[in-house]
């Protein structure tokens, strides 16, 4: 059973009042009964109360992170990003998982308001197009700190990659080693970084005096190994003169190799495919493959560090300011491009 | 800012008894009244404060979870498990990463203890050998579950799969299409797991009439796609007759298949190579990787279960009894194997 301070008081035969005084080390106790508390507290193994903690100093030490999906190794890596961080300035995490669904992320921020948590992280589901849950815990002045997955129109802390930016560098990528016709396997129509990401597709075309061609535009919804499987396929069949494909995400991209091995077309030699994200599986495959790194611990640090810092000036009762972070991309070559011979 | 009783009481001018008897439907208020508060509430927004809720029931509806590693396919299915059932109860799920730490694992347990959590499931940190901090827990009656790494002394109730059957399985496997000299790359000497698909590939040998080689084990410590390459290749220069390998995990077991196939060793025509744990790229490499499927997601559900009904039985004060639930686990055969020409 956990020990109380009835317990100690009983055990010393002194009052409640004095060992809840001397474990506090108010000074009208004395030195000696101060001592005896504190060791007979260690003795019978005594832990604080937190709620009672919690109910004085208004403070949960605890925060709330919603996460469209666990198993996911972008995710997991802002996941441990977080919680290594929150450890450190001594926060608890408490995790839940959206499943992609806007029905259970907005009962999610609700269950997380009412164990009243200092702050909340949250990823969007790719579902989310209604933005008043959000706007709720904002106006109830609880931080809030997205990232990833976003809404621009929020006004709260974000941590993100310029995704058009890197978008447009793995484009730029494609076209410099000499590929004129370029596919891309986009993301479904909601998550602001699939958008982004065909923007920045789009933009390198341009750019370089490529024409654009919806046709060759390909819309994933799962995002998943198989779909990258079931849509090089496709691409095959409907374009005999695609020589390079930007993939929204790496395991997509995984996907599309298996598929492209499978049926004899050479990578890169015949094509040469990009990915997004440099998830480790990726260095490994073969042909490996060249991808944009995109930083999740690092992001998943950001991200706390900024909501601590609301909770902080919060509790100074300071102004809280928004900050947008932009967190670097690398275009990382490997073996699934090469330099066109012409 | 949060809404508090007393703003709905002064909003509606009667007093703060009356409102929070009024939430509580309590019926010495007038129905009338009842009515009036619960709109003013939800007009409000008021949420009720759960930290004062949880000092009423003594429970947190919380429970903690502390895992090695995050960033880990099965790990991350295992906590997708977890939070899925445990939303279901209402419950929350606060997550910690050891790191394989033993100084962690003991810090987190405190940590948790300290908020109250109603129960703690646990994976065993590999470096964890003194297990004080677990009956520490025990004795202070909060359940407590262990699951995958487990320690065997502590009575708790544990999910596990059985690891030296399943490693027998795959063993087996190996004989059954031919191998007569059949390596083992095992983990580290600690987590039980590891001890006991060790012992479950010697017990197959044994049993098949081939003699144990003590040279054929290869003791890994970082259970990495590096170290199985790394493995694979001191393997090659070690023996020549090598014709099968067991490996404790499918991410080693990738990384070996990647040297094999890069200094042109022909899986599974010179080497038959099987992992452990079903890892979802292992149907996805080339040559798809045959393994021992170890249920990640049902172990999360299944050791929330036991642990929800130990919080139930030990609110009800019922005798809590502890169990041991063993997972099923199945042969996968794919094409890293393959019955042998004699």
């Amino acid at each position: 059973m956990l020990v109380t301070l009835k317990q100690i008081a009983e055990e010393l035969g002194i009052s409640i009042t004095t060992v809840s005084k001397a474990l506090k080390e108010y000074p009208d106790v004395s030195k000696k009964t101060r001592k005896l508390v504190r060791e007979t507290a260690t003795l019978l193994n005594y832990k604080p109360n937190s709620f009672a903690v919690n109910l004085r100093t208004k403070e949960s030490k605890t925060i709330g992170l919603i996460i469209p999906e666990i198993v996911h190794h972008f995710f997991s890596s802002v996941i441990k990003g977080i919680i290594s961080q929150a450890e450190k300035k001594g926060y608890l995490v408490i995790t839940l998982q959206s499943n992609e669904s806007f029905e259970l992320e907005k009962k999610q921020l609700d269950l997380l308001l009412s164990k009243r948590v200092d702050g909340i992280l949250i990823s969007l589901a790719n579902a989310t197009a209604d933005y008043k849950h959000l706007t709720e815990i904002i106006e109830q002045d609880t931080p809030l700190v997205m990232f990833d997955k976003i809404a621009k129109i929020i006004r709260c802390s974000k941590v993100i990659i310029d995704d058009r930016k890197a978008a447009y560098k793995a484009t730029e990528h494609l076209i410099k080693i000499g590929c004129k016709r370029i596919a891309h396997f986009r993301g479904p129509l909601l998550p602001q970084n699939s958008i982004d990401r065909f923007l920045g597709y789009k933009q390198a075309l341009i750019d370089n005096d490529i024409i654009y061609d919806p046709s060759l535009i390909y819309l994933l919804n799962e995002m998943s190994f198989e779909e990258g499987q079931f849509y090089a396929n496709q691409l095959l069949k409907d374009h005999n003169d695609v020589d390079g494909i930007f993939i929204n995400t790496d395991l997509v991209a995984i996907g599309a190799i298996a598929e492209f091995n499978n049926q004899g077309v050479k990578v890169p030699d015949q094509i040469n495919v990009i990915g997004f994200s440099n998830w480790f599986m990726s260095s490994v495959i073969s042909p490996s493959l060249t991808t944009i790194n995109q930083p999740g611990f690092e992001m998943g640090k950001k991200a706390f560090k900024l909501l601590y810092k609301e909770i902080r000036d919060k509790k100074k009762n300071k102004v809280i300011s928004y900050k947008d972070v932009v967190l670097d991309t690398d275009l990382i070559i490997r073996k699934s491009t090469k330099k066109m011979l012409i």
